[in-house]
């Protein structure tokens, strides 16, 4: 497995490898990579010639109190998952070699960051926007792999790519999720013992609305109430949102019809967590 | 030579072009070329294997009141002279190609796009940065050409290809002029005979600012105010602006030393017109 540091290596190990033909998918992390990452990996493998993974605690989609500095950076343990992942080439830039001296071009995606996760993260996707478009410009990837966990940079980064004619084939795997419900993620390392327990709470929200929707439910207050009492029945809890959702333009739905995306935050103690489900409303 | 008006046949063109392994010069532009256009595809032409031109008049970096939907447009003309000029490839996207329906996505270079035309006119810089991100997506080019005349557009894409790893080479040409001084611009056909004229004020007006500098004038308030009066003198003339600033950071410089821009915006009649100067300061 190579190792790159610096974007003029990495762009110039992507150039020679185009040049040969080959495609390249790219797995953007932040690093602490757990079985969620890993399964991208493993689609990338199986999609693409070569397997790129970044891994980069992006400073310009943290807000000024968020975990920036607490954020879990485990290069070892990384590198052994991409290792056994098959992955071809980690890269591991500086924060200078991204945002160089006097950086201060930002990439904006209007509507679509500022609904949702983007109520209490301002400026969150526009720091997502900018590293993406980064990446893509020195990996130049065919196809670039992001889990439906993050469910609205998902939508984000299809947007980008699409408005900024990237040319790059955005593929959004499945959420992986521990046996318990909880879906993968970083953040679940701050979690204490007891709050581990109470986080179910967010995948069996979803859970109820799937089984309510099934059951002919349309109305999107009455799905939201009923997962309320179910978040609330969690003291280490506390929501920030449920929403129900169009799964492309990120607008409320009222009435369900069609697909919905049921997307939640939730604090459990300190660590803000979140969870969606994507959701096929049958016209019976 | 080629001409193509999707973004997809542009890109496949340059991909394959690319692992030929040509290089490829782009030259962007609005169309109504002319001999400062000229100027940029024949130093394409010598550095580079293929030269592509685009003609797309941007819409997201004109203001509502400005002459977007005037700004001349004349395809015949601009095709013959990129043939004449030995332009590989023509590439003439639409509006809806460049900005597909849901478009939202906007580069925003900071401060930079903020201060001299970016007073006036807030949002251009933005929409040059943002088509010239597509535009470089789209090619991939080895290098872009562009003119010196846009002095504070070549600052903000310089710093855009810098922060967003662009991986292009930007190649600043000189300022090409006519006989009389006036800069080379698609906008000097907006100008009666008699506003033609009275444009030379802008170039007398850095000619005079060279002179006072090398006479050992170092201070940029009594710069500004020998040009205000030469501007002055020309009737159909008013000044927006008269700047002496750092040719990198566009900071308003005062007691002059090593390099200066002295950039002028000036209304003649009802059509804007810009010009500058980059002046070494001897140290004498």
């Amino acid at each position: 497995m190579l190792r790159f540091a610096t974007a003029a290596e990495m762009r110039r190990w992507a150039e020679t490898t185009q040049r040969e033909g080959k495609t390249i998918g790219l797995v953007p992390t932040m690093g602490a990579l757990h079985h969620g990452h890993a399964s991208l990996m493993r689609a990338a493998r199986a999609d693409c010639d070569r397997v790129v993974v970044s891994l980069f605690v992006n400073p310009t989609q943290f807000g000024p109190h968020e975990d920036f500095a607490r954020y879990p950076r485990m290069l070892d343990a990384d590198r052994a998952l991409c290792e056994a992942a098959g992955v071809d080439v980690l890269f591991v830039p500086t924060v200078e070699e991204l945002y160089p001296p006097g950086a201060q071009t930002l990439v904006d995606v209007g509507a679509l960051g500022s609904v949702l996760c983007g109520v209490s993260r301002p400026g969150h996707f526009r720091g997502v926007a900018t590293v993406v478009t980064k990446l893509f410009a020195i990996v130049n990837p065919h196809r670039a792999y992001f889990g439906q966990k993050d469910y609205q940079q998902t939508v984000v980064i299809r947007r980008l790519v699409i408005d900024l004619q990237l040319g790059v084939e955005v593929v959004v795997c499945p959420t992986v999720r521990e046996p318990d419900g909880l879906a993968a993620s970083s953040r679940n390392a701050y979690l204490s013992p007891d709050e581990r327990r109470q986080a179910v709470a967010l995948s069996a929200a979803l859970a109820e609305a799937t089984r309510l929707i099934a059951a002919g439910e349309r109305s999107a207050r009455k799905i939201r109430e009923a997962l309320g009492v179910i978040l609330g029945g969690h003291p280490a809890a506390r929501v920030e949102y449920v929403a129900l959702v169009d799964p492309d333009t990120l607008e409320p739905v009222e009435r369900l019809a069609g697909r919905v995306v049921v997307a939640l935050a939730v604090w459990v103690g300190n660590t803000r967590l979140i969870d969606n489900e994507v959701i096929t409303v049958s016209d019976a």
